[in-house]
């Protein structure tokens, strides 16, 4: 075990040492209410491999985390919903252990508040960035 | 095939109808650059099967959503990102067809700004609300 998974919060809650609202649980796959929501039946899903960003997940570790998500959503009964997953420290990602957030959208107070700042760009250099991340994948 | 399908853009998209930046495609599964980026890289994943939230969607049109994510991720170069997914009006859906946006944040300018009105909660009153949704799951 390396030093980052002995300190890592969720590993602590995974293996128990700290306690959860838990939702589901499975070889590979844990749900919790987020105790600081932002709206009522605010929850995390997180795979228990350990790994701070999305990329750092093998997929096979990933394969329940939306059909867990939708289980959620259910059961909260929530109509409108946000799913955000955060990658660095940059984009609201507070802690090293990647976490899904399903997040109830009741009104415009409670819930995810989304900021939509679209960037003006030529359909050139569009062009020009597509054939560079194309020709990546 | 419903009249929501007939109408929904993505869905002309997946057909060819209308031409977009294709990054990845199988036979479930679309992913191409949005061309009302938020940040350079803004790309968006989608189930090919019509559904208007998450929980329309069937698990197996889902599988390949994550990985998908992950390819976008790298192939960009991104360090830093967010992944959303917004279900409903309220929650910022503006188009009626499931869609996963992978968001590249490359400073606070760009990319997806995150508004984050955590809520006052008792313990109490959260204990309830997990034995509520827990019976729901």
């Amino acid at each position: 075990m390396s030093s980052k998974m002995a300190a890592c919060i969720f590993c602590k809650i995974i293996k128990g040492e700290i306690p959860c609202f838990k939702l589901f649980e499975s070889d590979k796959t844990l749900a919790f209410l987020d105790i600081g929501p932002l709206s009522k039946g605010h929850a995390l899903v997180i795979p228990k491999h350990h790994g701070e960003k999305l990329t750092d997940i093998p997929d096979d570790h990933l394969s329940e985390i939306l059909p867990t998500v939708k289980k959620l959503a259910t059961a909260t009964g929530a109509v409108d919903w946000n799913l955000l997953q955060n990658n660095g420290k940059l984009a609201h990602q507070e802690v090293g252990h990647v976490h899904f957030h399903m997040i109830p959208k009741p009104n415009a107070e409670q819930g995810l508040v989304v900021g939509w700042p679209q960037q003006k760009i030529e359909m050139d250099e569009l062009k020009k960035l597509f054939e560079e991340i194309k020709g990546k994948m």
